[in-house]
């Protein structure tokens, strides 16, 4: 009996109907369930690939992939999730688009999608505006669909807003349940997701937010550590004080990162910029305000050079969980040493754990491919049983 | 029966042997039996589409596209239309390519095409160069297939040259017709292809030559009105007057806008350069005369100045039949107070129309997989009826 | 009994198990049978798809390119590759990435390669660097696939380093065996490598070194012809020497071209940068040494200045076996009056040698297919075998 045969039968358990033809957004708008199909699925695919069973769900089709910031990982991963599935990735690159003339994001969105099943939407450079495009994009796309413009209505995968990076913090709750056995060895981990210098500033908030709002519905006790100043969105800290009631986790607050790694299991040791500085940043941007950016830009590397010793040092690795914690990172990290002068961790201690940060991204095509799959078909477990059961391959020969 | 099948049934008796193996540059070089067959194939595709029937014709092959000018509709509904059939997509990027050492036309034509089954180009930057770049393109190809250095000889879809813009003008009527109910209703509407202002300059002519030469031919009241000045290729209105007679439509000119929206059951208004001043640029680019170019620009932009009022107002569409004209754009409209101070056409207008507007759009792929599926496939009523009939799903699950 | 049934029986009696999961850097690593079999299997996919016969051996999965310098035919050879084989292109866009924020080699083989079967890198701008990037790329892999976090283990086609370019010189030698009737004919046949003026610097001297490398193994006369200066890697040298004994053949040097091309029954005159200046060059942006490349390009330009004599005129053809030698170049081409004032052809030559000049490169997508289909199957013959006598068409119509 194959792994991809006992996970789908656990799929067929969940109370998953509410995932055909939704998006994905944000983690904490799924259920329990939800969030759980999402990792059987992940697995299942995994699984079938491994045994070169075919997953192909389309023998056409289209998957749009829209970033509006650079990316290697997050990119072919959506591209492998496509391909992986039989649908065709098509970027939407603006600069050779004609939306520099003035074209509405509704137009757009419509003018990509006549045979687009899925979108994929990096929009992470401006806090309470990632979101916001996703939304005005999927909202057009919702009345395309209903207004019978377009044949199908795609479903989104959220790549990244300001709010949350699902695909990211999926994949790493994915490996660390690999890692720990089972999600059920996770209650009462200790979980360290704390800032970390970077010289350079202005890093998405959207990872330490995932983890809060992600690793909280686990029964972990996990610790958000930072500079002061440097908070995170107060929606998502309340969400994570939410999941601990109803998930008996713990959520708690420090500036001190030494705190945070103390007999930490997990540490998740990052750059971001401070929620108020991008509020701001997002004011001036909106008024105009040049000389006012270049001012912000100043001060906000002023005062970050100032947590220089927010690092994640060999002294500082000792102080977790026999010296042993599990490193996470979203990569690239930015290494003291090697990708700059000091940074978020210490060389010999990202070295030492290159494999363990590999296999953390290998998750995300198979995050991705569940995401789309669950969207796109309406009895997922049978989809799966069928596909496992099949005499497809994925290579002929 | 479904609708692909009755479609393939219509197709049968239409004269089409010619359109094998051929390319497509112009809507005036085919037959009114082949102007019916691309039609009648591209609502077949849509069909088999919405009930989820594969339309798959190819396991490999590419499709080159090469945009010499911006685009997002036009690039999407190629991809999409390749898609569709089981081609992808290779876009040949000039910047990308060694093209700039000096390869010449005949030489990257071959290259790119050992395994290309469709070519699609635009090329609407200069008058007389446009249409002049395809054949020379599609000339080395015939010699390439010819000498054996290419195993199959890939035909054209014209993604919009100097002359004409196919793909466009044909999604623009094939949405008329579903919007008046049959291509049996058309004979007498009135059409008002009317230029109208942008505060930009130098559009292409393409779409209102178009649709002069192709709305003609189904016994319409076609009327182009613009500035003096602005008139388009007189080839091409040669043709329009060609067409009245064989066609019993009328082809009417005027310097008036209004005359042209009264009681017009269609309106297109748009911006485009005249054919003069294009004319003039090629001449200067050709000379390398950077001034002369310079100078010819401030004078066109001061010419096109003067005619802000050619706009479609509100007041303008109460002059259409009814008040309800259809109202036709290819996209992205210059929209006043939106994308521009004062443009093309009210906002209040553009929105109230935007539905009709992006259905129009949304005929674009599969007029350009009809051209594709027409020029590829020997017996293409046998192949409709084949899929038709078929087992073969879109979505497997 | 087809080409392809002829040639897969071939297949069967050579020693190729080695081939399986093995990368291709360079066709002196491979043995004779490895070359033959290459050979083989690229005339036999061109066999199959000539005759619509799917080659299709993956029903997902991605190749993936990446090329740090310019290219048009070797990006869609590796383009077409991977589509007749069923496998979906992905770029890897350096600038699109996050390359540049300070990501590993290591790193970013891994991020790309989750889904990955086949890897293709250019990279041929540094003496001693493009090989190196390569392997470094590839070991990554491999520690990859190790480590578990890679499933599959992809393998490499080196589409030009600095020391080699075999889909190049397979393609180039794969013509010149159809043009001479078969293999056996290859042997005494002379061939002049020889330098050629471009009034531009610093080309890849991947090409004749593969040339000499290659050409030495099938008993030919083959020389080296280039001013005093423009010497290749004595490394690449001393292989063709070693070749020579081992294979009859014969491997000469001179700086004069005409005793090259007289009696020459091949020709393939082009421009080179010199192995001691691209060293010089090398070091020189190791130490950030801008001045110092600027007076190395302007002491490389005069120099290479001196010799505007080195082309391929009508004159020197006429030197030529029968004055029909036939000529060889990778394309594009430097043509006197064409695509510079002098260069490396004369257009009326270059002209009458169009046709075998395309047919040339039309092997290069093949050779590319026959490298991934070697080093992705198992029992490559057994697969010709049964894509020859198999039902599915490559196009269904």
């Amino acid at each position: 009996m194959s792994k991809a045969f006992e996970l789908a039968r656990e799929l067929e358990k969940l109370r998953i109907n509410n995932m055909y033809k939704q998006d994905f957004y944000w983690t904490w708008d799924k259920t329990d369930d939800e969030i759980a199909a999402v990792f059987a699925v992940a697995d299942a695919l995994r699984d079938l690939r491994e045994h070169n069973k075919s997953t192909r769900i389309f023998n056409s089709g289209l998957g749009i992939s829209l970033f509006r910031d650079n990316s290697t990982r997050t990119r072919f991963s959506f591209a492998s999730a496509c391909n992986l599935l039989g649908l065709e990735e098509q970027v939407l690159d603006e600069k050779k688009s004609q939306i520099a003339h003035g074209e509405t994001v509704r137009e757009t969105a419509n003018m990509v999608s006549f045979m687009a099943d899925v979108i994929g939407i990096r929009d992470d450079m401006y806090i309470h505006q990632g979101h916001e495009y996703q939304k005005t994009f999927m909202d057009a796309l919702e009345d395309g669909y209903r207004t019978g413009i377009l044949e199908q209505r795609p479903t989104l995968v959220n790549l990244q807003c300001d709010v949350d990076h699902p695909t990211q913090c999926m994949a790493d709750l994915l490996h660390v349940i690999h890692h720990f056995g089972g999600v059920e060895n996770l209650k009462g981990k200790k979980v360290a997701m704390t800032w970390a210098y970077s010289p350079s500033y202005g890093k998405p908030l959207s990872v330490p937010q995932g983890v809060i709002g992600l690793f909280t519905r686990f029964g972990m006790d996990v610790t958000l550590a930072h500079p002061e100043g440097y908070d995170v969105m107060p929606e998502v800290e309340q969400i994570a004080r939410e999941n601990c009631e109803k998930y008996g986790s713990r959520f708690t607050k420090t500036n001190d990162m030494k705190e945070a790694f103390q007999d930490a299991d997990i540490v998740y040791p990052k750059s971001w910029a401070s929620f108020a500085a991008m509020e701001e940043r997002t004011r001036l941007y909106a008024a105009g305000d040049k000389a006012g950016i270049d001012e912000l830009e100043q001060r906000l590397l002023a005062e970050n050079a100032q947590h220089r010793d927010w690092t994640c040092s060999e002294d500082m690795m000792k102080l977790t969980k026999d010296g042993k914690a599990l490193y996470l990172h979203c990569l690239p990290a930015d290494i003291s040493g090697v990708s700059c002068e000091e940074g978020e961790v210490d060389s010999s201690v990202f070295d030492r754990y290159l494999v363990p940060l590999y296999k953390q991204a290998s998750f995300k095509p198979y995050i991705i491919a569940a995401m789309i799959f669950l969207a796109q078909i309406k009895d997922p477990a049978a989809a799966l049983l069928e596909l496992d059961g099949g005499q497809e391959k994925r290579k002929t020969f």
